[in-house]
């Protein structure tokens, strides 16, 4: 079975709507956050689903056939959640898993295990349903979770990536890597503050509370 | 039990969010129709949160205890699906009816059995769950269907039953019963001319395809 | 000169700027009337670049060279502002007068003078200077200003006309006719009935003052 | 004369719009950029009007009487454009200051002289004008330009001085001033690999020339 360039935006129909869904559930939770006076694990929600091209590209290198992307290629539709310390990578991981409107079908931690590149970040597949006009359908999409520095990064080695089609050169790679390292610090540095603020904070509240005795 | 205005943030939150999802979710059904090339039933979609002075008004009117108001004051959200065509209403409730994303709980057809006022409208009310970072939250929501007719003259009797407090006087309340009965009598003759464009565009597809030949 | 398809993306850029620049700048007028307590004459405001097979449609249709578009053509950017009342189509045409941020360079009352098919709006051609990347453009804008019953009439005459290819036959055209003059008739009724609500208005207000004494 | 705060939503209104129509302007540059296939010096736009409390404090702690804080404070509305490599700040300064739909009133270079806490940023204050229901108004809006790095750095140092009161502990000040170090080290380091990467592209370019003659 080959599908003809015609069929696309019906194949694509369900991935946007998910999509878009999903960009107004995780961006509520955002929002309620910070209407609660607690400390929100979630800095911004981006969500993109992948163009044609990119589909047909990665469908060559990756070897599936067309009639088969739907269930083995999982990044289709892509909902991107960006925090400011490691550990809201976790909160959020545990508030995913806990939902009871998608199936968490798959997870990989490129935290604990960093591809050779030096990318990090959290991933999760889940299977989602949506209701279109032609009835109920069923998409996988990729959540990824990371921190704001594990994005940067991520960010312009993507962008070095497809200028180079894929083949970074052996000295710009060993850079990309230096760099890696240098926003794996930052955010090591920055998780170890995260903890005085909490305890500084537990410390001010509790002169306060006295001296208003 | 009393809520005091400080528990309101929180208690509307599940509320918010439900108005949020479902205007994404019917938009898009809205936007598959336009990409299909078929005739669109829905025209536009809007979305609101009754303010909190509105639901305290009317539970003192209709005596409902703040404690029960999440059960019994059925339009706290509220979504109104308008359209161009009579008819498309019955798609639309169909549309509403078939999906498992929600239970319809109950309807009215104000159309069949318009109120006094000259009042019609499609009213679902429907059990929409959604996810916060307290959990998952049940809550009800109204769903409007009507065509534009219906909804500019609902529009301008809502005003003006705002400006006398629900006390519109016989004067002016005839008046909008005879604009109720002529955007009726819109409606009316929109449908019949619906159903000649779709005659008239069959036999053009048809006299099309016999040329072709 | 030819203008090749290719050039369409850069041709259109600054209309589609304009249109979500007009449309932030309208929309906030609307919002700032609802905070102020006063009656808003702004229900809507929508806003659409017309697609490149309409542009190249009318061009044939009406002999314009496609190197003379940008200055002959004046629709290729629109936006709409709809309004509850007649006379708040008055108040809205000021306020665009009265405006240093844009010129407007024609005006169109088709509501004095409805078009012979039963059209009724008011039409406004400005002259909006954008900044893109290449530097400043200025580019012309239709803004249509009507009323909600006008907008539902107009609607429907549009989808009838896109599929008679602009030959709607007589029968029809007669039955528009008169969905037209019901359409009018409504704005009359409502119009008389604004006047009351306003008078009564301000004897409740009077009431209410001399009451408090 | 005292602002009371029943004036606050009057006040704030052309700043509420100055942000939403600067937003909208400059997020239109980035999908211009997108659209040509030139490296587009904007990763993303946000804007926000300095909440009511905010206001106050700084008014209080600067000592700038409320009457003449529309003058004197400058941040009341704030723009931010965040861009990936350090040398695209220059490139969007130049366009912000080639305008003509506002001016430049100020700049401070917090990049070539970082201030003291680590903080690093390209700040532009701009005059800009509105049109308001109640006519014409000019307001200062404070646009921020900086790299994802300084971004990240930044975000993080406001959260710590909201949480501290302004009054960080010195051993969190020197860690912050190593992680602001090390933001520093990966914006060099990504500089570099920009040159190297525009470089590589132009070899790749003429070499496909070359081995399609």
């Amino acid at each position: 079975m080959v599908l003809v360039i015609s069929n696309w935006d019906t194949f694509l129909t369900p991935y946007v709507q998910a999509v878009e869904e999903l960009k107004v559930k995780l961006k509520g939770l955002r929002e309620q956050y910070q209407l609660s006076s607690k400390h929100t694990p979630i800095e911004f929600v981006t969500g993109r689903v992948k163009p044609v091209t990119s589909i047909l590209e990665k469908a060559q290198r990756k070897n599936i056939p067309l009639d088969r992307i739907g269930r083995e290629m999982q990044d289709i539709a892509g909902v991107r959640l960006v925090c400011q310390f490691v550990n809201d990578i976790d909160t959020i991981v545990e508030l995913i898993r806990s939902r009871s409107d998608f199936n968490v079908v798959e997870e990989r931690d490129y935290i604990k295990r960093k591809k050779e590149s030096g990318y990090r970040s959290y991933h999760m597949v889940i299977e989602y349903s949506v209701h279109t006009i032609d009835g109920e359908k069923s998409v996988l999409v990729e959540l990824q979770v990371r921190t704001m520095a594990m994005n940067f990064w991520a960010t312009i080695e993507h962008s070095l990536n497809y200028k180079y089609s894929g083949e970074i050169p052996d000295e710009i790679k060993e850079r990309l890597q230096r760099a890696a390292e240098a926003a794996f610090q930052l955010d090591e540095e920055m998780s170890k503050i995260k903890g005085e603020v909490r305890e500084a904070q537990q410390i001010i509240t509790k002169n306060r509370e006295n001296s208003s005795n």
